[in-house]
C-alpha cells in the first residue's frame, strides 16, 4: 500500500483543494446540494476523495487480520485479547492515529464447576461441550476456551423437575398457567430464540423456577435452517451458544458499577447486591444435551408454535424428567482495555465523530466481532492513508476497539460513563459495527441520521451486483420478506433505518447518553450457526461467511463514508423530516396499541364471563381459564400529538432553510449550526430515564425490558401500555412529548443558526 | 329396548296427535313458529318426538357395531366387506325399514408388486408395511389386510433421481423453478397435505415426472402433532397412508363409466382411455421409508414451509438420491354393495330425505367410516321404534350405507348416476356423516339449510358441556382459531355452514345433481393419525377417539334431527338469506382476487423489469427469475352483482312471506311449495358443467381442480381467474349469474306457492 500513497498524493491534494473547508469563499448561486451538508464543490471533492478511500480497502489485509485477531481464544481476561490490544493499539499507531488504550476493571466470573444431569426417569449427563473438528483449525484450542456458559448466572446446586417453556417470555407462562403448569421450584428448559437470551432465567426466576436451561433447538439453529458444521454453516448437534445473561435492559456494562466509569478506584456494588446479576442459575445447552430432558418430559403436549425440530413430541412436563444443576464461578476482577485512535479534527476538534467495534470474543470469534473490526482497521488504515497525503478531518475522528462487549457491552459502557460528560457536548454521533455477512445492507439507528445513511447507500456498490447496496437492499425489500414490507417498499423508495435495540456497543451512546447512533452491517446470504460457539472461526467464517472479505470491503466503504462526511460535512447532515414522520408513526403505534389491547381486554372479559374458554376447553385436559382484567381506559394522547405536530413543522422549517441556505461562513456560526442538530438527539433523552431503569434515557429507543434485543419505541408508554399500567403511561406520554417538543426547539435553534448567520 | 317401546308407545300416540300433519285443522293468530317449517304446535310436538327419538339412542349399542363392523378388514372386494353389507341389510330390516341391496360392478386394483428401493448413494428397500402391535388386537391380521398403496395408480417400473417437492401443489413447482429445479425424468417425494393426494401425482406429470412417493412427514402426522400410536394416537413411524388417487376433482366414482351407472351391461371405458387414472406410478410410504430419501438428497435446501419435522435439512434435489419404483396392479372388476333402507312418506312420498355414510374401509376403519355408520345406524333404529309406535314420516325418509366411498365416492356417485331421474325429482336434501371424533360440531352444506342447521343445533345438548352443540362451538370460534375468525363469531352469533368441496359421499348429491346436502360431524378433540391405515382400529378409536362413544350418539341426535324434521316439517326449513349473504361474500371474494392478481401481475411484472429478483438473488445459488405476464384485465362482474341482488330481494320476499303466512291447507299445495323450495339448490347447476370438467355442474361450490378436498365457491369464475384465464372467466360470470337469476326465480316461485294458496 505504499505505492497507493505515492501515486495519489498530488491528486490528494488537489482534491483537498476543493474540499468543504474551503468552499465558504464566495456567496453565489448554487444548484442544490448533491451530499446533505456539503454544497456542489464540496460535493465533487468529497466523492473524489472517498474514490481513494476505497482504493485504499483490501481485503486480503481485512482476511491477513482475522486469521491473526482469531488465531487463538481471545474473551474478557485471557492472555490473547490482552495480545489483541498490543496488536490493535500498535495498528491503529501505525496508521497515523494517536492512540491509547483505556482499562477498566469489571467483574466477570468464569466457570469452575458445571454439573448438568438428568437423575430421573433414567440417568444422564450432559456432555457440556463442543469437540475439536479436523475440518476447524482452532476448535481443539481446549486449554484457552472457556466452556459453555453463561455469564453472569449465580452460583447454585439445585435438583428439581423440569418444564418446557418455549422461549420462556412472559407469554409462554400465560399459556402454562392455561394448562395448570406451575414453575415454582422447577427447573425451567427454555430454547434459545424470542428474545434476548437474559429475559429467560429473569422470566422464570418471576414465576418461581430455581433453574434455568437455555438450548439451542435445531428449529431454530440448526439442521432446520441448513446443513450443520462442518458440512454447511448452521450448528450441529454439539454447538451451544454461551453469552451473558446479566439484566442488560436494566442497565449494561460491568454489574457493579452502574451509572459510573469501572475505573480502578470507582465505588463498587457489593456483588449480592448487584441488580443484574441473575437470581438462579442458568447453563446453555446443545441440543444432544437437552435431548434426554425432552423426550423424558410428559404432561400437556406443547402448543403447536412451541415445538422445535427434534424428532420428539414436545411435551412441557413438570417432569418426570428430573434434573440435577450444579453451578460454581470464580468470580473474577479482570481488566478490560479499550482502545481508542484519534485523528484530530482540523476546524472543529471539539466536534467528535465516533466509530466502534469490539475486539473481545466468546471464543476464536471471527464473525463475532472481528469481521467488523477488520473492516473498521481497513478504514482507520485508508483514513491514516488520506491524513499522510495531507487530508484533514473538519471533525475529530475517534476510532474505537471495544473490550468486553460480550459480557454486556462493558468496554462502550464503562467509557461511556467515565467519559460522559465529554461525551454529551462533544459526540455528534457514533457509528458501530459489530458482526458482518453477505448479503443486504442492514442499518439502524437515529432517524436524523435516516437520508443522510440513504445518501451513503446510494454512493456504495454491492459487490455481488455492481448496484448500488441501497438499490439491492430495495431489490431484496420489494421481492422478499411480508406482503406490508412489500409494500413499504413500493411505496417509500428510500432507504429506512430500523429502530435500535440493544445487542452491540451502540447502546450507552444513543441510550445512556442521547448521542445520534447507527449500526451496520450486511447479511441476508450467509446464514449459519456458529454464534458464541468455538466453531466461529477463521475457517468457518472463510468457508461460509465471506470468503472473499468483499462484504468486509464493502462494510468499510459504507462506515467509512459515513465517517468521511460526518468528518468533512460543511454542516452536519442531520434531517429532521424522516424523525418527524417515524415518530408521528410510532405515536400511531401506540394509540392502537391502546386501543387493541382494550378491544382484546372487553372480548376477554366477556368471553371469561360468558364461559367461553371453559366451553371450549377439552374436558379430558387440564384447563385454567384467564382471569379478568381491568378494563383499558381510553388515555390522552393529545400532548403526545401536538408534541409530534410541532416536530412536524420544525422538521419542515429546517428543511426548508436548509434546501435554501448555505451553511453560515464562520467557524463560530458553523459550530453554533452543528451544535444545536447533534444535540437534538439529547433533547430527546430525559434525566430521569425510563421507568424502572433510569440507566436508559432515550424517550424513543430502548431495548425492552421484556425483550432484551428487540427495540421498543416510545418505551416509557409503549411498556406502560403491554404492561397495563395507565397511570404511568399517561405521564410517559407527558414525559415522551416533553422529549419531543425539545428536540423541536432545538431543530429550531438549528434552522435559526442556520438562516441568522451569514451564509458560507 | 323393547321396554323402551312398551313404556312410550302411549306417550308417542299422543304426541303424533300434535304432529306437523294436523296442525292446519283451524287458522287463526300464532306467535311466530318456533321452529322452521312448524307452526307452535308442531313444534311442540316435533320436540317432544324428538325427545322420545334421543332417549333411544345408546352408546353402548354403537360400541358393539362397531367391534362387529370392525373386527375384520373390509374393503371394497373383501369377504368382510360383503359380510358387513348382508349385516347392515338386516339391520336395517330389523330396525322397521324396506331395505334393499343395489349392486355395481366397478375397477378397483389391487397391488400384485410393490417395490421402492434407494439404488443411489447407497442402497435401500422400502419396508412398506405397517406391523403388527400388541396393543392394537386387529393390527396383525395380515392375510386380509390390503397393503399400503395409492388406488388408480398406473402400473409402472421407472428408476430415476429423486426430487422432494413439499405438497406437490402447482406453487411448489414454482419455487423450484425458481431455484432452477426441473422434475423432467424424475421420480417427485411429496409430502401428505396442502391438497387432496391425487393433486400429486397429476400436477408431478403435469411436470414431466416419471413416478410420485407421497409419505406422510410427522410435522403434519405423527410424533410433531402429538405422541404415536400405540403410546398415543398419532402416526407412528411405520404408519403410511392408502388412498385414491384418482383425478376425483374431474369426475368421481368408477373410473370407467363416467356420468352413468356402473350395474352390469353399462358401457364402459377401455381402462387406457380411462382419464382419472393418474398418469405415473405413485406410491405412499411412511417417514421411516421415506427418511433415507430424504437424507440422502442434496441440492438447495428446501424452502422454510416446506421443511417438515424429521431430523435432517431438507433439500431438493435432484439427486444423487436416485430411486427405483416398480409397481404392478391386479386390475380386478369388484362388486360395490350400496345398502338401502327406506321409510316411506305417509302424505308427500315423492319428496325424499336421503341419510348416508360409507361403511367400506381401507382396512379395518374404525373411525373412517365405521364411527359415523354407527351413528346412523342409532339413528335409524330410533326413526324404527318411532315408526312402530305409530309415527309415520310426512316425507320419504332413505337412509343409505355406501360401498366403494374409499376408492372414489364409487357407491354414492354410482347409485347417483343410476337414478339421477328420480333423484331430481325428489330429493329433498342429502345428509351425510363420515368419520366422528370428539369436541365441537363441524357442520358444511348447502346454505339453503344453514339456519335450518344452525336451529338444529341449538337443540342438540353437548356431552362434555351440557350447553348446545352451536353454544360449545360458538365458544370455541370465540377463543381459539385465527383474529378474523373470532371477529366473525363475536359480530355473527348464528351457526356457519362451511362451503363443501369433496372427500365424502355428499359430493354426487350435491355437485352432480344439484340436491341441497349437509355433511355433520365432531371433532377438534380427537386429534390422530390412524387415517387410512392399518391402525385405524377399534383399540385405537375407543382408546383415543371417542371412548364413549359420546359424540357418537351426540351425532346420531345431530343428524337424526335434520332427518326427522326434513321428514315432519309442514313446510321445508329452506331459507334463503344466508343464501344471499354468502353468495355475495363470495362475489365480493371473486372481484377481490381478480383485483388482487392484477395488482400483484404489475408488481411482478414492474419486479421483473427494474431486475429486482435478479438483484435480490444470492449469485452463490441458482435463480431464475420469473417472465411477466399478462396483465389482468378488468372483468365485468356487473351480471354477477345483478344476479345476487336479485337473489337478496327474493330471499327477502320469501323471508317475510314466510314469517307472515303459515303453510297451504292442501297436500297439492304444499307439495308445490315444497317442490319450489328444494328445487332452488337444482337452480344453481347448469348442465353445461364447468369448465373442464361437465360432471360438475353446481355453480356455487365444487372442489378445486387443483386442491381436491378444498373448496372452490363460485368455481367456474374463481378458478378461471386463478388459472388467468380471463376470457372464460367473462363467461363464467354470466353462467354463474344465470345460475343465481335462476335460484332467485325458483325462490319467488316458493313465495307465490305460499302466498297464492290458501293458509293451512
Amino acid at each position: 500500500m505504499r505505492g497507493f500513497r505515492r501515486c495519489l498524493g498530488p491528486l490528494l491534494a488537489l482534491l483537498v483543494a476543493f474540499a468543504p473547508a474551503r468552499r465558504g469563499a464566495a456567496a453565489q448561486t448554487t444548484p442544490p446540494a448533491p451530499l446533505l451538508g456539503f454544497d456542489t464543490e464540496g460535493a465533487a471533492a468529497e466523492r473524489a476523495l472517498e474514490a481513494t478511500f476505497d482504493a485504499a480497502l483490501d481485503p486480503s489485509e481485512q482476511r491477513a487480520w482475522m486469521k491473526r485477531l482469531t488465531a487463538r481464544p481471545h474473551h474478557v481476561g485471557s492472555p490473547y485479547d490482552r495480545e489483541n490490544a498490543g496488536f490493535l493499539v500498535s495498528l491503529f499507531g501505525s496508521f497515523g492515529f494517536e492512540t491509547r488504550i483505556e482499562e477498566f476493571t469489571v467483574l466477570f466470573p468464569v466457570p469452575k464447576t458445571r454439573v448438568l444431569e438428568m437423575v430421573a426417569p433414567s440417568p444422564f449427563t450432559a456432555s457440556l461441550a463442543e469437540p475439536a473438528l479436523s475440518e476447524d483449525a482452532t476448535s481443539g484450542q481446549k486449554d484457552e476456551q472457556l466452556p459453555v456458559y453463561n455469564a453472569y448466572s449465580i452460583d447454585g446446586d439445585v435438583t428439581a423437575e423440569v418444564v418446557y417453556v418455549n422461549y420462556g417470555v412472559p407469554k409462554d407462562y400465560e399459556e402454562l398457567e392455561r394448562r395448570g403448569v406451575d414453575v415454582k421450584g422447577k427447573i425451567v428448559l427454555a430454547r434459545y430464540g424470542g428474545s434476548w437470551r437474559g429475559i429467560k432465567p429473569k422470566v422464570a426466576f418471576e414465576h418461581g423456577a430455581v433453574g434455568c436451561l437455555i438450548y439451542s433447538d435445531p428449529r431454530d439453529d440448526g439442521y432446520f435452517q441448513g446443513d450443520t458444521y462442518p458440512t454447511g454453516a448452521f450448528r450441529n448437534e454439539s454447538g451451544a451458544q454461551r453469552g451473558s445473561v446479566a439484566d442488560m435492559p436494566v442497565f449494561p456494562g460491568d454489574p457493579l458499577t452502574p451509572g459510573v466509569g469501572a475505573t480502578k478506584d470507582a465505588k463498587r456494588l457489593d456483588r449480592k447486591d448487584a441488580p443484574t446479576l441473575t437470581k438462579i442459575p442458568v447453563l446453555p445447552l446443545s441440543w444432544t444435551d437437552a435431548l434426554p430432558f425432552l423426550k423424558a418430559l410428559s404432561g400437556p403436549v406443547a402448543p403447536e408454535a412451541w415445538r422445535g425440530a427434534l424428532p420428539v413430541t414436545y411435551h412441557v412436563g413438570p417432569g418426570p424428567a428430573k434434573a440435577h444443576l450444579k453451578l460454581a464461578f470464580d468470580w473474577r476482577m479482570e481488566p478490560v482495555r479499550d482502545v481508542l485512535a484519534v485523528l484530530k479534527g482540523s476546524e472543529l476538534p471539539d466536534e467528535w465523530i465516533l466509530r466502534g467495534n469490539h475486539y473481545d470474543a466468546w471464543v476464536n470469534g471471527a464473525q463475532d466481532p472481528i469481521s467488523g473490526l477488520v473492516a473498521e482497521l481497513s478504514e482507520a488504515k485508508a483514513l491514516g492513508a488520506l491524513a499522510r497525503a495531507g487530508w484533514k478531518p473538519r471533525r475529530t475522528i475517534v476510532y474505537a476497539a471495544w473490550d468486553g462487549e460480550e459480557p454486556g457491552l462493558i468496554g462502550s459502557t464503562e467509557w461511556v460513563e467515565t467519559h460522559a460528560e465529554d461525551l454529551s457536548k462533544k459526540a455528534v454521533a457514533y457509528v458501530n459495527t459489530d458482526s458482518n455477512g453477505r448479503g443486504f445492507l442492514g442499518a439502524a439507528g437515529s432517524h436524523t441520521l435516516e437520508r443522510f445513511v440513504d445518501e451513503v447507500a446510494r454512493d456504495v456498490v454491492d459487490p455481488e451486483t455492481n448496484v448500488s447496496i441501497a438499490e439491492r437492499q430495495r431489490a431484496g425489500r420489494l421481492v422478499r420478506g411480508s406482503t406490508e414490507s412489500k409494500k413499504e417498499a413500493k411505496e417509500h423508495p428510500g432507504l429506512r433505518l430500523e429502530a435500535l435495540g440493544s445487542g452491540s456497543d451502540y447502546s450507552p451512546f444513543l441510550q445512556h447518553l442521547g448521542i445520534a447512533s447507527l449500526n451496520l452491517g450486511f447479511g441476508g446470504e450467509s446464514a449459519g450457526g456458529s454464534y458464541h460457539s468455538a466453531y466461529d472461526s477463521f475457517d468457518h467464517f472463510s468457508r461460509f461467511i465471506d470468503p472473499e472479505f468483499a462484504y468486509g470491503v464493502t462494510l468499510s466503504k459504507t462506515a467509512g463514508r459515513v465517517v468521511l462526511r460526518l468528518a468533512n460535512a460543511g454542516s452536519l447532515p442531520f434531517t429532521f423530516d424522516p424523525l418527524a414522520e417515524t415518530v408521528a408513526r410510532y405515536a400511531k403505534e401506540v394509540g392502537t396499541l391502546a386501543d387493541e389491547l382494550r378491544e382484546k381486554t372487553d372480548d376477554d372479559n366477556r368471553n371469561i364471563a360468558a364461559k367461553s374458554w371453559e366451553l371450549a376447553a377439552d374436558p379430558k385436559e387440564t384447563f385454567v381459564a384467564p382471569k379478568p382484567k381491568a378494563g383499558v381506559p381510553f388515555l390522552n394522547f393529545a400532548p403526545l400529538q401536538n408534541a409530534v405536530a410541532a416536530l412536524k413543522k420544525s422538521a419542515a422549517r429546517y428543511d426548508k432553510a436548509e434546501k435554501e441556505r448555505r451553511p453560515p461562513r464562520t467557524t463560530g456560526a458553523r459550530k453554533a449550526l452543528d451544535e444545536a442538530l447533534y444535540t437534538t438527539e439529547r433533547a430527546l433523552t430525559r434525566k430521569e430515564g425510563l421507568p424502572l431503569r433510569p440507566w436508559y434515557v432515550h424517550q424513543l429507543y430502548a431495548p425492552g425490558l421484556y425483550t432484551g434485543y428487540g427495540v421498543k419505541t416510545l418505551p416509557g408508554i409503549r411498556e406502560a401500555i403491554e404492561e397495563r399500567r395507565f397511570d404511568e403511561a399517561q405521564r410517559q406520554i407527558a414525559a415522551a412529548a416533553e422529549a419531543i417538543e425539545a428536540c423541536a426547539a432545538r431543530i429550531d435553534a438549528a434552522t435559526a443558526a442556520l438562516t441568522s448567520a451569514p451564509a458560507g
